[in-house]
């Protein structure tokens, strides 16, 4: 590859630490194999960017003027054949990009830049910690706000503030499923009203400050007890996502940590209600490498960071999910997330 | 073209009303020029997909399992040489879309799909006025927060706080650019600790619950007054603002609402100081078609909502914008903010 060509986003934040807004305007860094890196960016975001410190990693920065065609301006920085494009960038860039540089193959710098992403430094690690440790203050807070008669959104709201409050600069996802809702993996809120009796998946997240995400997923009842099938299903998979976490370590495939809970799982004869994968890396975003999936034989280093978080779904009754981040270390994982794992009794 | 491919975001909102996270597994509506459209989905999502309401239009959901293919699944029902990707599907998948389809070809599905967005139903401008008045109360309230003494950054978490309590379901950007940072347009917030006599621009907005997004600007002066400088390319601003809120109406072009602003800016001397457009459209996105920026001839039509702000940027001292958004009538705009265009002096 001749050059990363890399959009607003966390792969930018990552290699440059500025954290610029994805917009219609191109802000592209032009890093080549050779030579001096170069920030492309609109006129108006010129302080923005030297307040981000770019400059002082070697980075100069070329601005253009509102009518002015900067994707022009970025052809005459590439010299070659092949570039690599940010994972996240936009399709109206890629094919500007595309038409302004005519001949040039366009690849994914995704293969690139993961294997940086996906091992943290000791920095990052801290960083994810403290994380986990504000999403776990708002899970210990349940209580306050989780009770029959409310509504999910209602529910939600109070979280997504909670999330703030315990020291996130921003909320990503609040999903409260409760009852039947519990059954739909990626639900967020809906108007629905909590009953007694109801057991609610609670699985929320946020990024702090520095620009870590936090996830994590428990498991509440309202107001009563879980029926005997979901306490069933719920034993099953407390047993499966701990033989998950006591096997994932460093030298073992990203695969084989699904593998060992959908075993747990389907010998308990829930397979079937298992409908995805174990989980995903985490770091500068929510979702990133690895991916804890059948078919990746990624072997696992310490430092990776990812979520263990089985789930058994009963459509039409009510689901659950367990889920940690844990970070790989030589002889096994560290867990980020360390409220109880149990199902949690609300009044 | 024979199909539109949208992934999750506004586009998808705007034609489905299914408001799905854009993540990395493939969620993508398949709308042929004729035939049934389809939404592929990963089938975790289909429950949310369903509760969305997207089958009573007629769309059919398919979904795909963790290790199946959806790029591969998405080419089976595609038939012809021409497919538009909406302007902000990821690189990653619209590489993966064109390797699953060799030889045909990939457009922006954006020239199409402005043509309805831009166009605002009695209820999007309804759905607007409200974002406006929510953004408005917000900054009636700014001397509950802003004053010296206090960091940009608190400032702005107190903001973002009452941007949600005044309706908003998110808080989209929060700029507190005060003393020299006002010369930033894209500023957000700094640990810059405000100092009496400080001008300070505050741009601010959100995202209502029924998806559509406010953004309005207001300037400050905290324990002061502004110095003569400021005073002066203040009045000019204020008035070329209101020159371009009184030129703008369905017959006259986008372009041609720039220029009146600009030419009042320049007689004054200051036109070397307004260094970016005057606005951009609104609705699902803060930032949309139409743009209001020279060589855009588009000629406006009743039901286009933009924003009219120019700015004075003086670097290294202090700046200012005022930005309304207002939306075309017949006979001239109705503005959707309406809190006083004047500097506003806070103890």
């Amino acid at each position: 590859m001749d050059a990363l060509l890399v959009s607003p986003g966390s792969d930018l934040r990552y290699l440059t630490g500025y954290d610029a807004k994805p917009l219609e305007r191109l802000t592209c860094l032009v890093l080549p194999s050779s030579g001096t890196p170069v920030l492309i960016a609109p006129h108006l975001e010129r302080a923005a960017a030297v307040a981000s410190g770019i400059e002082q990693l070697g980075v100069e920065i070329v601005t253009w003027q509102e009518t002015q065609d900067p994707y022009a301006l970025t052809a005459t920085l590439v010299s070659g054949g092949v570039v690599a494009l940010d994972n996240h960038m936009w399709a109206e860039k890629v094919l500007a990009l595309a038409e302004a540089m005519p001949g040039v193959e366009q690849r994914l710098a995704g293969p690139v830049l993961r294997e940086l992403r996906m091992r943290k430094t000791p920095q990052e690690v801290e960083a994810l910690r403290e994380a986990g440790a504000a999403i776990d203050r708002v899970h210990t807070r349940m209580g306050e706000w989780l009770r029959a008669g409310r509504t999910e959104r209602e529910v939600g709201a109070d979280i997504a503030d909670a999330i703030l409050a315990e020291g996130h600069a921003t909320v990503d996802f609040v999903i409260v499923g409760s009852g039947p809702n519990g059954a739909s993996p990626h639900h967020e809120v809906s108007d629905r009203v909590i009953e007694a009796g109801d057991t609610v998946v609670v699985d929320i997240g946020g990024t702090t400050p520095a620009g870590y995400c936090s996830d994590c997923t428990r498991n509440y009842v309202v107001g009563g007890t879980p029926d005997a099938e979901y306490a069933a299903y719920f034993a099953v998979l407390r047993e499966a996502q701990q033989a998950q976490c006591e096997h994932a370590r460093a030298g073992v495939t990203a695969e084989s940590v699904d593998a060992v809970g959908r075993q747990v799982i389907a010998d308990a004869g829930y397979g079937e209600l298992f409908i995805h994968r174990t989980g995903h890396g985490i770091g500068l975003e929510t979702h990133e490498e690895p991916y804890v999936v059948e078919g990746n034989d990624l072997v696992l280093e310490a430092g990776m960071a990812f979520s263990i978080e089985p789930g058994i779904y009963l459509e039409g009754r009510h689901g659950a999910r367990i889920e940690d981040i844990v970070v790989c270390t030589a002889d096994g994982v560290e867990r980020l997330n360390l409220t109880t794992r149990d199902v949690v009794a609300l009044p």
